[in-house]
């Protein structure tokens, strides 16, 4: 893969960012060195995609709080919450940002009888552990999910749960990327993903550049790529899933479930462990964020409805447990009884 | 409705067309007077929607031979067959183009004992009623239609099967504006329909114009609108129905059909008679045109794909007769077994 396309960087203490909003036109890496300009990055989604989101967080609290005054330790922990809580609402719905916050909240809290310097050092060892623990992540979803497919297959994806959304590899995308590096011929299909156009201008562009055989669709060519039996198997990344199994991701991917599931096609979740929250009791409890009506009624600035016409814009959906054949995690794959057999992933089994 | 978004209007032997592709930044129309600029325009969805592209086509016709030297009655009659011929050409699902044709040549072909100046008369009365009928079907569908419907309910649609597709009224709107003329409030969501964006740029445009409370969704949304409740019905036009009840339509309504079904929502194909095909035994023989990729990987001249990229673009899909809750005509509305109902619609019961 064209190493222009690392959506996420991290050096002399910048964060620097491939900015996904205006891909495939144009290759553009921004430099963020403070809190607020890494939350306007999430919220733009010039960086977006669950895991890549919760490690950009990370890097802004510490880039938030690394120039702080060393003297008064308790303002330092202060400003640590403060700058957390802050990058929190950059998004709703993926549970990374939460996350990764929560565990930089946690070695701050942890280490309160160290030098505020200390302090420093930790939070930034562990944005860059979650960082790197990301890539190790994603290249073990692939190689489960590749348990589950066979050379020669026909795949759908849905948005982009690629490289670009994360360290490396991707999550829906890490088996492509391995079966690749096997010699395997996967033919992918890229629903393009309206609003943003997800599908067409960045998983298209990652997985073409990295030679893989790629065709983008519009969303609504699914259902009869899946009846002319070009779909082997459904592969989705994901924002949330909750503890009964339930999974938010990109809006449409309810309908593709929906599809997969009149064609009798497998459809898999790719979700690191960090995305599933056992907190969350089912979909109905995952907040969905609602975006501006804009990106319905408008592309790259032209008209596409007539001005004052209503449009209706939910970023996310919740697929629901029953359209799931398998959720796949980096520590194995999980099947229905989703809500005992994730219990048990998580806790063991005598919880 | 704006006066100024009817698509078709006839004036002083000159056809005169609502630049469709434009819409909705731009209301503009142009005048055709010969049958090669009629064919283009269909071909390049200037005209669009399948009543709308069998009137054009009817008048393109006689344009194409009004002119014509009228001493040898042979060479006019000839030139009538191979003008059809070339109109037939300019798009292949929807059957009311050569529905159309043929009504025009059957005209020409029982009149041959008349003189050519007569016969040339005798088409511009025959285009003439061909675009009028439309107007009094697609308010006998409405009719029909609303049978089935109750003030107040939340209606989806797909593509543009409305005025702007038509004469008059539409198919599957034309519930909506008489609904409209009777006082209830129908609130309608419409697919933007994507590669063209017919549901945004111009079913909401001309809902919207004529008052009635419609939200534009991208095609993805219709699975989350279904499951929360805020639909009762689906409604959408067609280009050609089968002998057994398969409905080609714009490509996304055969999944539409299936979340409809998946949700128990029931749905309805708004059809005139001229575009239910009984020569066509089922769906798997209807030609499904295939459109350049570049509507796919680009749109409004701004790319939303790499270079290079494969894109599939199929223009419509088949909807199967067993996701079609009913077919409504202006003779009636059908329900399974579509067959053998079909037949008695067209053929009366003893066949």
């Amino acid at each position: 893969m064209n190493k222009q396309l690392i959506s996420i960087r991290w050096e002399h203490d910048r964060l620097i960012l491939l900015d996904q909003t205006i891909l495939p036109n144009e290759v553009k890496y921004d430099e963020y060195t403070t809190a607020e300009s890494v939350w306007e990055a999430i919220q733009a989604m010039k960086v977006r995609g669950a895991p890549a989101i919760g490690v950009s967080a990370a890097y802004g609290l510490y880039l938030g709080v690394k120039d702080l005054p060393e003297g008064d330790s308790d303002a330092f922990h202060e400003a640590v919450a403060k700058t957390s809580s802050y990058l929190a609402t950059s998004r709703p719905t993926a549970v990374n940002l939460f996350w990764a916050l929560e565990r930089m909240e946690r070695v701050a809290d942890e280490n309160r009888s160290l030098s505020v310097s200390e302090v420093k050092s930790l939070l930034k060892q562990e944005a860059e552990a979650i960082h790197k623990e990301d890539e190790e992540i994603n290249r073990q979803i692939g190689e489960n999910l590749l348990t589950l497919l066979k050379d020669g297959m026909g795949l759908l994806t849905h948005c982009n749960a690629g490289a670009l959304a994360t360290a490396k590899y991707g999550t829906a995308t890490a088996p492509m990327y391995l079966a690749k590096e096997r010699g395997w011929d996967f033919k992918v299909y890229s629903d393009e993903t309206r609003p943003r156009l997800q599908g067409s201008t960045l998983t298209a562009l990652e997985l073409h550049s990295a030679g893989i055989d790629v065709t983008v669709i519009t969303d609504n060519m699914a259902a009869v790529v899946m009846s002319q039996g070009k779909i082997d198997a459904v592969i989705v990344g994901c924002d949330r899933v909750a503890a009964n199994g339930d999974a938010a991701n990109k809006i449409g991917t309810l309908g593709v479930s929906i599809l997969a599931k009149h064609y009798g096609i497998p459809f898999y979740v790719a979700a690191p462990t960090p995305t599933i929250d056992m907190k969350t009791p089912d979909g109905s409890q995952i907040p969905i964020e609602e975006r501006d009506a804009s990106e319905v009624t408008g592309l790259y600035g032209t008209k596409t409805a007539p001005d004052g016409v209503k449009a209706y814009n939910p970023a996310f959906d919740v697929t629901p447990h029953e359209n799931i054949t398998a959720i796949v995690t980096e520590k194995g794959i999980v099947y229905a009884p989703f809500e005992k057999n994730l219990q048990e992933l998580f806790y063991g089994q005598h919880t």
